[in-house]
């Protein structure tokens, strides 16, 4: 583990950049002041990235606007892997025929539906459609009525032996400077123990969220995993992830883990990244090249 | 482990006898046809009973009632032991002052009133009250917006460092023939997971459920731990606990636990009863004295 | 939570004192300085104590020997409560028969044969006589060879439904001033995990260690929660449980908990003791009386 | 899900098989009677197939070898994917310099050496060395006295913030046709509990797994997922892990999964096979071409 002070230098040391979203280029204020910096410095210099992020609640071409609306234009969607095109993935490998019950909003029924299934939300689940539901996604934590719905669950899947699929495996997120708030994950698992059975789940640390960037990848060009490094925030899920598949790893201290913390929480978690930097912005001078 | 063909012979064999209420006493449909002749012999032969259960969403007064309306006379308040009554004796040796924030229905917010302190729904919780909630407390899973509430019930808890009571340990609960709910326990769970902190929980299995009625008995007779049986449907929550605070147990295999289920279930969890027993329902002629 | 400076009035202010042994008394080299002084004044003030430990590898007549050769005298068989004492009297109310395995040392059988059940080391279970074994009891982690007794103890479980209790729920216990060992209650947990059944388990945190202490001064004198105090080194088990059963409590600095972390402890776990105190050792000033 | 009679039409329907081990192709009596047929029939239809298995005792060279002497000679050591591999994978892109210490047999230390690494037995670990070490593998079960060195493993671990690897996710692993052993995966979740750190583990279910096998096949020939399926005797590893990363599945009766219980035990765990198959083993008729 070693102290960089300047995040230039880890991007002149690899090819290819996978960033975390929130916590790395942004938090509930807005972007991170002059990350656009380092998006600028990475075209310079012909560098690759990829923002792989445990978001199932928007497509990447929304998540990608909600960048470009605050200013950031570099991420294009393309730029984007979320854990719902992993369950996107699976629905079209190993699901088939009518209806894909889902929790979540209207725009994260579009993991669904770009897999050629028909979505049907869990409040519209009834006896007369209930044989026709082959699989159940727990996609966001809006868009339905938890008490409602989140009852309406356990009973589909007491009844229906189905695939459970989590497109996202956080507990929580946050939503403004103080608070946070329950995640779809966190409703899965409490689900998931209700009836007992074993749901598939999508997202960091798992490796396949980053294998399904590392395959997108090696379509158009050759790459080993020693030219890719993973910078995020979160020990957890960033790096532990990025280390067991083989990755670097950068811990910026610009989000979860605090600065006061960081060697703590390494220690006591056994979790240890390649590198720790204080965050992934470049200073101005980066760019006078 | 002893199959019995009458009910009868485990009322003559102890002094006190403890019902699990769901599934023993009662289920979706009403109370078990004939179970009222088991209440009568008892009278008869002037046995005890309790009812000992995981129910914190009324009052022993109410819960009484709802067996009065359903016509079983035989059980009045003074025979309910209810986890909520252990969260009222918490409450009582370890908490002072001002607020007690809650999750459940008014009627459950009884247990925190009779241990004199004020209830405070969580809905109601906001900045300029915050610092005076003392502890939060989880009674029932209705009674609040699942939504709104259970975020807020996060939010508190990574702000304000109090015990947190879970009056009922059931992840799930009975609501009709085919469908279950998701219990308070099962809510509190998943909160405390995403917290991290250690929430204090009452409820069988934990033996102090068991304790707290064996005490309310040694108040008035001197008793030994061999005269009394616990009688449930349950091998997870009534029997293992009932076992492990050292009573003989009955399991009955009218609710939870199906016939053709229970040699498996046995063998599988390693949980032995005492008895197994059809039903705690005796035959007419049981009363033919 | 309220800082002590002296733990003098602590005992002053109640009328029973329950102590942590490791920790709180001695440590890896000895009694803690000066603790001697706790007791001459416990004595003087004609307040009670008792020892509640969660070590079933000695009796309590041996473990009381153990402070008696290091020079504390006033720790006799009869103020030390074991977890080992839970477990015997789990045995006699439940097990009837022949033969109860045991991993363990030769002493801690003791907990075995005084409830008047035969011993059998797993070592010598075999085909001829597996079929009369009829608990299996988890004492201690050594007295046997691991490799060869952990497996046996694994295929005795798979075979025979029988009662398994853990009589320590400790994972890991400071065997020297840098080393921990691994206790039995974590072997059997690997265990429990690997044949997929439920044990019984006995030791702090669990409410059924403190009531078993509170039941058996409530034998020769009256007396209510509100009279006792738990003083405990490790907020998950002397705390906790001290808490959850209704007893002031007093974290003491001594031991598991540093003082540097203890604030921080408190927070993250939301276990608060009533009480925090540098150590449970008196000053030489507290005897002048 | 479909119940298919003849192994045949799978082998016909894929172009790359991949087989579990144990439970599929033998048992603790040696092969399945007739699975040589199944390879014959594999080469002669000029289909693909690789044993995936969580087993890190040995090399590839080995594990293939111990085929050969029992008669089974299409198995070569190129068709064999462990999870020692994966283990190796990850010492070659994550750990640099020196020593890494190992727990398991002079055989599974093959993963470490093959990786350009220096190994050290636990046993070997001491206060001279203890610095130099900079990773702690489980590889196996056995070659090290289980009480000296898991012990020695937790202190290792306490004392460094080093990358801790389990090579074989298994808990528990078939030595006979009674009786079953505690195996390393088994081991170290008991250890990692106990020094509260996380684990970096290899092995199915995890995908990792499954895409090693998945990108050695691209190297040498083009290739989709629905071209692969996965055979399996066990749901919860083989099927759920297969399902997972996107694969059709084959659930073999011949090992784990008994036939009266296979479909309750796919209800209840809600792991759902694309097929049944009473086993891999091919009728003498198949040859018949």
């Amino acid at each position: 583990m070693k102290r960089i002070e300047d995040f230039k230098s880890i991007i002149d040391r690899y090819e290819i950049i996978f960033f975390d979203a929130f916590g790395v280029l942004k938090t509930h204020s807005g972007l991170l002041p002059g990350i656009e910096r380092t998006f600028a410095y990475l075209e310079d210099q012909k560098k690759e990235y990829y923002i792989v992020t445990n978001d199932a609640s928007r497509s990447p071409a929304q998540l990608a606007d909600s960048y470009h609306v605050k200013g950031l234009h570099a991420i294009s969607a393309d730029r984007i892997i979320s854990s719902g095109q992993l369950t996107k993935e699976y629905l079209e490998l190993k699901v088939e025929g009518d209806y894909v019950a889902y929790l979540g909003t209207d725009e994260s029924a579009h993991y669904i539906e770009s897999a050629g299934l028909k979505t049907l939300p869990v409040r519209d689940v009834n006896n007369s459609n209930i044989d026709k539901v082959n699989a159940l996604v727990f996609l966001d934590d809006e868009g339905f009525n938890w008490f409602d719905d989140l009852n309406k669950a356990v009973n589909i899947l007491r009844k229906r032996t189905i695939p459970a699929i989590v497109a996202n495996t956080d507990y929580a997120y946050p939503v403004s400077k103080q608070d946070v708030g329950i995640a779809i994950g966190g409703l899965a698992e409490m689900i998931e123990t209700i009836v007992g059975k074993k749901f598939i789940r999508f997202g960091k640390p798992d490796s396949q969220m980053f294998m399904f960037a590392y395959d997108l990848i090696r379509e158009y060009r050759p790459i080993t995993k020693k030219e890719i490094v993973m910078v995020g925030d979160t020990l957890e899920t960033d790096i532990v992830g990025g280390n067991k598949f083989g990755l670097d790893t950068v811990l910026v201290l610009s989000g979860n883990t605090l600065p006061k913390d960081a060697d703590n929480r390494i220690q006591t978690t056994g979790i240890v990244p390649t590198y720790i930097c204080d965050s992934a912005v470049l200073g101005p001078e980066a760019l006078n090249l």
